[in-house]
């Protein structure tokens, strides 16, 4: 299926003025956030879909069909035939930090295909960066317990995908969604539903149906009643389970107080000789909710998170944006901003480039500079992904970009990593691009703002 | 393709334990909300998409293999094949107003099927009902102006499609989202962005190219440099526009004091006799800010809003829950539910039905009762939607599904609307099913939770 009309109306109205106007300049737009939902740093998800996007971009018949019943122009809709992504893409790889301002997605290209491509990005960029992002932070705080993203019920309709690989590659161990397990190879984890315990007679007859058909892999939920007594009863079972030669994996809570109730239940299972039995603690958690429980001693080996991991709650989008900053006209660099009164929306203009400077292995500060200037000392930090529409890099694995995200995490300074608190990571701008700023502002506001409009 | 694995691992291990243990008993589950986001109301969405699933549920070869690599049973698995639905759904039809607690969806069906299809069902349900309702609030706020949502870009990845088609039950005017225009047949509307202002030497310049290739739908968006200038450059185009016998439609503000703007745009417009040019405002809109700026009379004719309207922002996702309430074992009804120490998360038992009593064409109250009550003065609110595993109701277009929702929130008193501080909208049990819950209660607590639970 193309995906050519998965864009906002808008663009193809651009693009048919661009052509009615015969204004094709090459063009270059730059992919950022302005501001990081919670804590100081993203983790950059979604180049994937962007990469396949722009491979396989074209109108199909019935795109150019539904195009005409809405009005355009039949001798532009003839030019879509042949429409095809032909221009260069800068990108940090996937699963790398960014922060604020700094380009992450850099796209060169006749401004009608670098317009187009905007919404897809955005949309997929968006999410998939706010819930790793999300997933990192959630995982940051269970300090080293593992995380499974529970999340299907309550993710946002189809979105349900994307977001389960998005907190795979934040960090996350595994997921309840079977199709994300099918499709993409994560693993699957998961345990039973309180219906599965009314649906017995008796919550310990449930127990045992469970036991008896995953003797090797028997999670019991414990709330359905009363969790002190399901620990009892999950420890009868547990007994019984041994004299079968085999061992109860796990309980899980998922009411009341978990700090506490995870300590009363551990006692029992240890008072047993259970010690092996882990405890699992879902409900509402997220990273917040995660760090206290670890601080106040919960005594939880997993945490079982939903709705807070897929929707990114309390923040659900990224604010990140496609702004132009360079047009190309007879064979000359015109760079392009936004002005605006809420100063936070002013964009920066001219080809960019953004450089690291990592000390004794960890992230020391960001400089963005003009596409021409060199930091020395710097790492680039994007990479030609695409080349006259041909994709040049590798294709990582999901397993591989969740390495890379990990790898880079890593060297991230932990100051940087608090939930609350975190300082501002420093990213600094060129002096040529500061100048630039100064300069294309002074132009803007003699141009179009103070001289008499009257043309 | 197949929907049968779009669903939590624990379903299937639960479906293996059901078989296992030969416990498929016919078993009654309620689809009902704990708590509404904002407001005081729902507006039920999703029920399509159930039913769609319904209808077509099985498990695909590859989806058995999956399976198989997973460790399941392969004797289980062979029952797969001939698994489907075979059971009753009664269901709300789409555009209702609900209210909490109310089941919204009921399905009977032997447990193992009954017990699959939760997770798809909440995965749609919610988020569908979600997005409608707050559509619909924000269609309130706006007092009959136009709501455009402008929300693709920053959707929840592939949820856009289902996020646009809930703002439109919820009574959006259109979308942005070229997709949902073709697939779906909403309307589509869109101005145009900052880049295609940019992207020209001067502003002025974008505006006559766009109004050269759209003179009878031309939008100028005024806010690139200076909101003011802009306004004063589209007066001049829209009088080019009035020397070749076409119109200017509007002009977009999306950033700045938009009600201030608004109203110095209005008067630049007016004073240049162009009077019937709209102005459109976006930028971060939501139900509370367009009430603010209607209050303050705002002269804005049309809002388009993105982001809030498809991630539901602040609250991106609705705590619908799928519940057991009754199970038929050897022909007797054995009314089922969960207890909590969290009282909120304690279940209604039994087979429920909803009935709603209606005073002078207004919504007066609502009252659940268990199936076989009748409340004479009752409107019953849940029809049967599935018959042995058939579609036996009607199947409304999107557009009437739109109407069926603007007809009913016609009939909810004005007091249930308003954004803030609206009442709780009576919801009362049957004696009957107070009793029920009361012996059930008493009955979990002797056989559960006092006994001695050594057996």
């Amino acid at each position: 299926m193309s995906d050519a009309l998965r864009t906002d109306l808008y663009q193809m109205t651009m693009l048919q003025a661009y052509w009615k106007s015969r204004h094709n300049p090459e063009a270059t737009f730059d992919y950022f956030v302005r501001k990081i939902p919670a804590g100081s740093y993203l983790i950059t998800a979604g180049l994937s879909f962007i990469l396949e996007y722009i491979e396989n971009l074209r109108f199909e018949e019935e795109d150019i069909e539904y195009l005409r019943t809405q009005g355009f122009d039949s001798e532009f809709l003839d030019t879509l035939q042949d429409f095809r992504f032909t221009g260069d893409v800068l990108a940090m790889p996937e699963g790398s930090i960014a922060f604020p301002i700094e380009p992450i997605i850099r796209v060169t290209a006749p401004i009608m295909e670098a317009q187009l491509v905007e919404t897809f990005l955005l949309n997929k960029m968006n999410f998939s960066t706010l819930i790793a992002t999300k997933a990192s932070r959630v995982v940051y705080a269970a300090k080293g317990r593992t995380i499974a993203e529970f999340g299907l019920r309550r993710a946002q309709g189809d979105g349900h995908l994307e977001a389960t690989r998005a907190c795979y590659v934040g960090g996350c161990a595994s997921t309840s969604n079977m199709l994300a397990g099918k499709k993409l190879s994560i693993p699957i984890s998961g345990t039973m539903a309180h219906s599965f315990v009314t649906s017995f007679d008796h919550e310990i007859d449930s127990y045992r149906a469970y036991a008896d058909a995953f003797p090797k892999r028997c999670f019991l939920l414990i709330d359905t009643y009363n969790s002190i007594e399901g620990a009892n009863k999950a420890v009868i079972v547990g007994k019984e389970l041994e004299k079968r030669g085999e061992k109860l994996l796990g309980v899980r809570l998922d009411s009341g107080d978990l700090c506490e109730l995870s300590k009363r239940v551990r006692k029992i299972l240890d008072d047993a000789w259970l010690e092996h039995v882990k405890i699992v603690a879902s409900g509402d958690l997220n990273e917040w909710k995660i760090d206290e429980l670890m601080n106040k001693g919960a005594k939880i080996d997993m945490f079982g998170v939903g709705t807070e991991l897929v929707t990114g709650r309390p923040t659900p989008a990224l604010d990140g944006i496609y702004k132009l900053s360079d047009v190309v006209e007879h064979g000359k660099h015109i760079p392009k901003m936004k002005l605006s009164e809420e100063i936070v929306k002013t964009t920066l203009p001219g080809k960019k480039i953004v450089w690291r400077i990592i000390k004794n292995g960890k992230f020391e500060k960001d400089i963005i500079t003009l596409n021409d200037e060199i930091v020395n000392e710097g790492l680039p930090l994007l990479e030609t992904v695409v080349r006259n529409g041909k994709i040049v890099c590798d294709r990582p694995s999901l397993s591989q970009i969740r390495q890379n995200a990990a790898h880079n995490f890593s060297k991230l300074p932990d100051e940087y990593k608090k939930l609350e608190g975190a300082p501002t990571y420093p990213v600094e701008f060129s002096r040529e691009l500061i100048e630039l700023q100064v300069q294309i502002v002074e132009k803007i506001k003699r141009e179009e703002i103070n001289r008499s409009i009257i043309k």
